[in-house]
């Protein structure tokens, strides 16, 4: 009969462990849900923007992937340009035959990515404009299948992605600028008193990605016209998290609602290009373009794109902060990406491929910086802590106040090819002076500085 | 006592001369229903085929119109033609913005059908391919407002015919080819158990063009791959019956579902071309094409179109059997309507200027034809019958075995301008027997002969 | 002594007979060619506007195939139409590459030509715009072989119109608008000081189409800036006499220099549509259009166009004052002649099956016309008189005053088919009057009545 | 008498000084006339490859402005890339429409070209398409002033060059695959037997960039089918280098034969990418890619490219050689320079701008190099030898066996920011040691290290 108890008792706690996992729609309980381990282990992703807008590749104002929108929204300047180099009876939809990816290769792409040192991808599946990157039944004739190139984009990046063992992220745009049944839910009320574009559209494009191509990352976007209920976003993210094929793996991020962001969902993405410069306690994300438009903007001159090692810094910095850097690329209406872009995720490949124990699966440090141009973070699987310099100090000499070292501490700056020792020099209570020694410049590793300190606090 | 029960009966009556103006939704109620008495009248339409298939205007087959269905379904042939002139990557949803219009004057197009004669017009509001030539919330970005020419066609045509005086008609695809909500459906089983296509699409899209341009015809096609319950017919028509804004004046056809047709609706259609030859109690109607095609097809050679005495023919033996002649023409896709087509057009113009009273709000008459080449109708108003002789006799003399007249019979032959009179030989029982005098050729009418009896029967 | 002077008689007879086969390069000589028999017998061409104008087809002026030319000198209306349409970089080169001929088939053409009774075609090797029709080395790059079509156009018509038995000639423009070379020459003085366009353009591509395609007409065109010294008209055409392979059968108009129209070369041409309504005792040539311009002008509308009967009677005055007709058709860029102007050339065959006798192989009669209704031919291998009535008397009498008769004078109506012979009343002096019976409209011609008078003066 | 004598003598001598400054039309002659200094200064120019071949961007094989030639020549592999893409009726031609130069921006890339250190530019006004960059009477209709951009490429871009205060030059295709003009002179014997192409196109067209543009340089190719006698190549140099407006800045390069390329002309060229590797006494110039094409290939990927130390490694041998360094960027249609090649044009201008006197006006030194990564070159004006080094040596310590010093002799490296000096050890007879402090890896210059030798030989 004990026996029998004792099993009574372990099922219903089997039972509740399992009832445990179960997330109801709301907020609450979906953002009691952990995080997936891959996503904070992995910390660098690529952004692709890709779609119609990668046709006129143009702006004059911000971001090119917002083409439509500044064409009824610019006081007829883009209307304008575009009048002269298409005719006036031209219209954006006529720009999805040029879309013609002709030497779109999505293996090219996931080796370029692979060789960046990314870990994972998320891809524009459908962006304000709402065609979408993939055959949806809610897009017809306003997607990549039916208009423009003939290819499932999304399915044939998501292949190759996951051949090279990356992860797979989709993007997803909540609104749609021009969607009737979008209008016509915001011009019911405020907030709307219908949503007929979530039943008919959005909610169904949610679920088709999901089960077509069981994406590991869900980015909404285009949340901030309506608060979270009008989405249906706990509901989604309930299923995903409860019943879809990737609800152990999956995560989304935090726009799913106009009251949302910074709030609720997942991982945190603030604005674009969000880099707050402390620590962030929730998980978060710095979504970072290289130029500065998303989508590709073909005038973008040399001197607009960041140089690696600026990128490198800016990538430390987020990880040093708890954060994810997730780098974009805009590739053109060919389906390639632009050179000058992956000539920069070599390097920060190159970079990684030195340094990649102070990033992947690193955690904040203590502190997160000691000055704007020295950085930490810590790597529990290494017992490490790691320093980035950004600059080699005219003396040789380097300081790091909040370090505790002991007699056994020992430090290696990663890449250092020298047959000098570094001198450690370990402070009483706090605060390690190290020496690194002048050889010969070949020696050193390029862009930053990572010290690297073994057997410290 | 009785008063009571009188007024009662006379309530009852009351009630049900009241609910006699209900349509239900149901056949037998629909069917009841009697025709509007300005389409019996008006006797001559004009068909109109417009849309993206208007682009490559190409085929091997029968229709041009079905130019996208070939793509997939005859073995590659058209497919291949499409490879050659417009590349691989080409898809037919490409040809969209290739849909300028760029001379559509819709004014001029009503005028050319004012002077033909026509009484009424029927235009494509949607065909097969799903493209609609109005600005559709349920075609989003597959429509003429925001794919190709820019414009509402069916708003500006319907303005310009009325503006002629003659009446607006709609022609709409109940299927779609690939719509993938109807794809959708047809798959869920057979008939389907689904009809999330006709509740977010059809119907929304057939209200949506009665309340917006007020036709006086529905002209439904595309049903014949499910019964009419799957398309919820008898609930629009109920709807259009009782509720439109042309609930007085609307007629629609018997094409709405695979058992509808020739057996309920409004006026019977039969086959395209369908042209029975005898006459058919229930008001039907022949849709005729000029050429072959009904949408345009640049490559039917001159030879392939018919001449205008032939349509004027099949136009009589139409009319003579109780049908009216709705006769297509297929514009091209810079709008314009073949000059070849409006030839057509203006010779049954001059026909009908000649010999209107013949056409215009006759009925069939007793007989329908006593040869392949003589046909008849009757005109309430003028109280005449029609005799309609293709050919002049060699000697002058018309026999018609049918006619009884009397000493009161007076015979005209309409357009005659010839200063001698026709001889009238009254049979005893039956019969007439007319002498039209020899005179110089001029003084015929043209194309057929059309005599008039005035005071027989 | 009197055998020499004989012999120098002979021997100068002699030579001023060799003498008058070689044709010196001076008008007097020139001129002093007779036509080639075939020419004159033939009496009916088809004339053909085709280049890259058939494209836009498009002009709010007189002839859609000057639109380049209006491009540039209608104070942007035109030019503000083609930025609509084709966008402000777009330019009239940029046509080229849409002049795709797609549906060009020359047995087709050659076929409608033959059934239309023409005997001979007409066609624009070089338009004003330079393009040309044939692989010119003069015009690299800007002819149909290697731009647009990619087809031998001048080429494969040759082959088709000569497999037909019709005869093939070579319209050819003088200049070119805008041909540096050419525009060098103009800016050189008045009249040129040099002529390089001429050696370099103009002669090599005139040789170059006789020696190819073995044209029986060159038809010389845009000559009014320049006298003929200048286009080296006399050297030309004296080698196309004397040396060509065409010597014994080509013939030329009259528009070889500013000074040549109506007095040298050919036959006489006059302006654009010239009907001098009088005898003209040179050869000369009606070249009339059926609608208003010569190229194709897509926006006629089709009242615009002529119908048979009028071009009939244009055609029947035109031979009886001893022109040729040359009437114009207008083929699309796809490569078709449009349907309507198709129709009119079969009802012209029709005309001429019946009344070919009475315009083949005819000459001018003593008068041309008795009223402008009533025209006269004569033909004298049937040494007949054929009068052309254009309208039906109403008492069926027919008056020819200035016929003489006698006796054994027998008249007869081309296409009659009635029972009832025409009776034939021969006045003493001058004149006939004929009595045409009334019979069946059945039996009597189309278009117009032809009277033929056998044994009459 | 004596004055006489001595007057004839000084006659003589003026005589013969004048007649010193006439280059007659033989190679003798023209090889004679010394290179205007400018151009040895220069050292480095930039290669600007434009044309038709930039719209498709594509090749399999090696160069992608060669295209035309590969789409007639490679067994239909491009061909068959061609109709997939663009329809089986497409030409070559048929690309220009679509050259719209579109963010073309003269300006832009002469600030570019400043940037990068350059002191001359050449740009393709004709490549062997025959398509010229500028409105050329002998290429009517095959321009981009009259087909594609509209633009005067050579006239935009010479302005925006010269205001830079560079050179600015022209290259200039003799030959051209297709001209007709051209093909028929080939046809004509072997050698051919007429130049129609050369005295009607090629003389023509050399002459009016001259006059029109004033080029600096005049950079033949495509002469290999020919011996110079057929190109009129001395004519043409003698005219240039006596009457021409540029006779005192001018130079030529030496393909102007298949008999003359490394004998006569001005600067040596040998082939695409020559290098040789050591001295050569003519004034030679290597004209080096980025990538492998010279046209822009859109394709070719990131790896393709040689990175920037390469580049300069490259230019540095060439400079030590006696060459100059022609670097190539090939912009794409829309008249961009892709960013990438940018890039590496920055960061030669960031060599230039720390070692240019190492470069600029520099002369080869006794001999060109030590190893393959140490190479000599010396200047005049600073009296200086300067050291190319590659690396950096493990030790510091870097031999120079060649150099000869003394007591006075002085070491800088350029670029160099420690504050430590470098040991300078002078050999006895030969040869001079170096120790370069290690210091802060910050404080020496990028790419290579570039010692200069003051008071040495």
């Amino acid at each position: 009969m004990k026996n029998c108890v004792l099993l009574l008792l372990l099922l219903k706690l089997f039972i509740s462990n399992v009832k445990s996992q179960i997330y109801s729609a709301n907020w609450t309980d979906l953002n009691s849900r952990p995080n997936p381990g891959w996503y904070d282990e992995a910390k660098f992703g690529i952004f692709i923007h890709f779609g119609v807008y990668s046709v006129p590749a143009y702006t004059t104002h911000s971001y090119a992937e917002w083409y439509w929108y500044y064409l009824n929204n610019d006081n007829g300047t883009t209307q304008q340009w575009q009048n002269e180099h298409y005719g006036q009876q031209f219209r954006y939809q006529d720009f999805a035959p040029m879309f013609n990816c002709r030497f779109f290769d999505p293996d090219e792409w996931a080796s370029i990515f692979q060789k960046s040192g990314a870990k994972y991808v998320v891809l524009t599946s459908k962006h304000h404009e709402g065609y979408t990157l993939w055959n949806s039944d809610q897009a017809w004739n306003w997607n990549s299948v039916q208009n423009g190139p003939g290819i499932d984009i999304v399915g044939e990046l998501t292949n190759s992605v996951k051949k090279q063992g990356l992860h797979m992220g989709l993007y997803h745009s909540l609104y749609e600028w021009y969607n009737p049944l979008y209008l016509s839910d915001k011009a019911s009320g405020s907030p709307p008193t219908q949503n007929d574009y979530v039943r008919e559209v959005l909610s169904p494009q949610l679920r088709d990605i999901v089960l077509k191509y069981e994406p590991d990352i869900i980015w909404a976007d285009g949340e901030w016209e309506q608060y979270s209920n009008y989405w249906n976003s706990t509901e989604f993210i309930s299923w995903l998290y409860n019943e879809s094929p990737v609800k152990d793996t999956v995560l989304v991020n935090d726009r799913w609602g106009k009251e949302t962001r910074g709030v609720d969902g997942g991982f945190f993405t603030g604005g674009d290009h969000w880099q707050p410069g402390h620590l962030v306690s929730h998980k978060w994300e710095n979504c970072e373009t290289i130029g500065y438009s998303y989508g590709y903007d073909e005038n973008e001159p040399a001197t607009a794109y960041q140089n690696s090692t600026v990128l490198i810094q800016e990538f430390v910095e987020t990880v040093a902060c708890g954060g994810n850097f997730l780098l974009d690329v805009g590739p053109n209406a060919e389906g390639l990406i632009p050179n000058n872009m992956v000539d920069r995720l070599y390097d920060i490949g190159l970079f990684l491929s030195i340094n990649g124990e102070s990033i992947y699966g690193s955690s904040p440090w203590r502190i997160q910086n000691q000055t704007e141009s020295i950085w930490f973070t810590t790597n529990s699987e290494t017992g490490s802590i790691y320093a980035f310099c950004y600059y080699f100090s005219d003396d040789g000499i380097f300081e790091f106040n909040e370090i505790i070292g002991n007699e056994n501490t020992v430090v290696e700056l990663l890449g250092y090819k020298g047959n000098k020792p570094i001198t450690v020099d370990v402070h009483k209570l706090k605060g390690i002076k190290l020496t690194v020694p002048f050889v010969s410049p070949s020696d050193y590793p390029p862009f930053i500085y990572v010290f690297k300190f073994i057997n410290a606090n």
